[in-house]
């Protein structure tokens, strides 16, 4: 995939997450560089549902741009460069507040599989809080120590909750990435209106990792690919060819 | 019905469900061959949404292509090949995971008509365990040992739920199956919301049997059918003519 | 208002209602026919939010078709009738099974007001059980009897619960009609909502006396009507002139 | 910013909080006139969805009109105008009914942010029942000791909850009231669902200060600005040039 290729399929993801009800005016989709590993590509400041493959800018992992900005930047760039530093093999990165998640994070309630695809989370992702290590702020991950701190908490998972905030999901694609996204989303949805319910029976550990490979071993995710563009395209929400 | 006719109703079928909330970028809608009652019709691996009617195959009750395929097939079809072959009455399946459902597929609750309309799921429809027979799976039914047990399960009903999966659904034709889905679905969402208000009080079992005649004894099911048509109309996404 | 006005209104209401959420496959909106008093104006059986100004039939109070049908009629339209005969100051009758009333007549509880607007739905709106008269039924209100027990549980409210089965309310206009509904329709949902949050604190019982009164003593009803009606052509979906 | 272009400004924040479910058929948004303190710019009696920028008219602080009006006036025009006189340093006010805040209304509930955007509607917003001042009313804040009453109870805040009722909030603009009228409803939205989940864990002093601070330190107001215009341009929905 070609670097305009890459920021073309940037800008969809950013959109399609919109669309989804994944992201809305905040959260922002990156992914590594196709030819160079030390920097990631990642919009200028703009709602995810505008993003253009035009506002996709050029950063180093320290998360500086590399040609001087003429336009505002997102101030939470550094979760981006911190986990590719961290992480080789992550090639996207999505950070998002999905309303679906919101009851487990303002809660500090650990993300459970509760159904084959939401197995796509990871068996049991890691809860940061970052109060823990730097006390009272406003709960932006605004500087690299505090992006390095989540990297950390992420580990070798694929997503980790942020306390009173949001989540943040990796992929080995944006695709992978947008996959897991939505995907853990709706499983999110369905663990807390379950509990609401009644007493919740999640995947077995075995069930969990089983499912953890749907992704990889079926049409599955070039199927939901086309299908999300498809609902953006009969808005005439695609992003500018 | 001819089989072209035939295969524009399961296009119609499918993204009827994906429009009304059923079905989601998975899921999938056949029915049984018109004139061979050995074969059924299946789309090919795509979802819902987005199929056309010059996408469905024809399979036989064992699940296998007719005719070599050139695309990717849905790794759950032996859910329709195995229930025809069990239940020479059923015309149309479903297999679905609808939000509604979730909550009660995942607590291992029984589905309960809490209203006339809801009776058409089925005064108690079964609950099947892939866990149960199988063990650890990643919970995708497919192979046909896994798809034989479902339909076992399913037996003389019309709906039957999947722990931590979803849901399928028979009908005796295409716009049957449509109509018991949907408002099975509202039935779900109702009972569960319902319970996390008050005392459920479900419809008595001579209510709930009088009320599953309800879609043969009116005129009900085309006015829904016609309904659901239009609605898709209206947001220009019917399949290809 | 001529009878080609109140047609073309009666049209308007039914696709306004399903717009809002209030209506879907089922339900329908009735008016008293404009000058004789012993006739209302009613669709053939069609889904609410395609009907047609050109869909609506004369009945007589006793439910019978002026003209020879040549097309099905609704099982349920005795409510209309029965209504009609039993209260000569309402003008209009909708019935309709809004989600958000479903947990209230799923559990058997009454409507409260909870706010303002919600006061319009009547300060204790009776409640109906179709079983304790007539035993065990498919629910619905098919014969006159049972539209005449309904009408008699009405009484003088503008607004009766149905057991296991929705909600009728009168109104003394088309546009009262579908004003009282779609407010009652709000209330229900955050009576439900706020109950599973926390002690619900209604309107006292002058409040809701005096909130009664503000769809007479304001703009509100034709602000809300513009409204709604706007909201329809912005789909497309305003009926045929 | 002329007066052409705040009516204008307006009318966009009437049909943006519109569009992102904030308001309904009822419910608007003023700003104070841009030349002279002493007077404010409100929509005559019209839904905010379908508000044009020809629609806004001009109001003494004591809330009459400047010209003599030949249309209908909102009837709770007081609660701007009595907000404008209170507190010189608020230029603009928005009263809306939120479905996300109706549970917190209803049961008498304050509101605590659960997330960093939250924390925008202050750290704990006041709460005001008209009741306590006025006993028994229609609930409407429609003479001006209701309007001044409401005003008190704000105080040096930018929200107010009424009980049984609404919210109120202010803004240092027309965009600052507006992103402060969405983040509070999407935090309302979160408190009340984590609540049925699990114990919520919210914002520390701290934190919730830290935060507040978010909208004048990024870039994000002006994000969501561009976003939530391209949300109602997407669908047609602009107001008039």
């Amino acid at each position: 995939m070609t670097v305009d290729e890459l920021c073309y399929e940037i800008a969809l993801a950013n959109r399609m997450l919109d669309q989804e009800g994944v992201l809305d005016a905040f959260g922002h989709v990156s992914a590594r560089h196709p030819t160079d590993p030390n920097r990631y590509l990642l919009s200028r400041s703009r709602a995810p549902g505008v993003v253009e493959a035009s506002d996709i800018l050029e950063y180093t992992l320290d998360s500086e741009p590399v040609s001087p900005p003429t336009v505002p930047l997102y101030s939470e760039r550094v979760i981006h460069g911190e986990i590719y530093k961290a992480r080789p093999d992550v090639m996207a990165v999505c950070h998002h507040h999905s309303p679906a998640f919101m009851p487990l994070v303002i809660t500090g309630t650990d993300y459970v599989p509760v159904f084959h695809l939401g197995a796509i989370g990871g068996v049991k992702p890691p809860f940061w809080d970052q109060h823990d290590e730097f006390g009272d702020t406003n709960l932006l991950v605004a500087v690299p120590a505090e992006g390095a701190s989540l990297a950390r908490a992420l580990g070798k998972h694929w997503m980790v909750l942020m306390n009173r905030h949001g989540v943040t999901v990796a992929g080995n694609s944006v695709r992978d990435c947008v996959f897991r996204c939505i995907y853990s989303h709706f499983n999110a949805d369905y663990q807390v209106r379950a509990a609401a319910y009644g007493k919740v029976d999640p995947l077995t550990a075995g069930e969990a990792e089983k499912g953890f490979g749907i992704s990889k071993g079926t049409t599955g995710q070039s199927r939901a690919w086309e299908y999300w563009t498809a609902r953006l395209d009969s808005v005439g929400r695609l992003p500018a060819k």
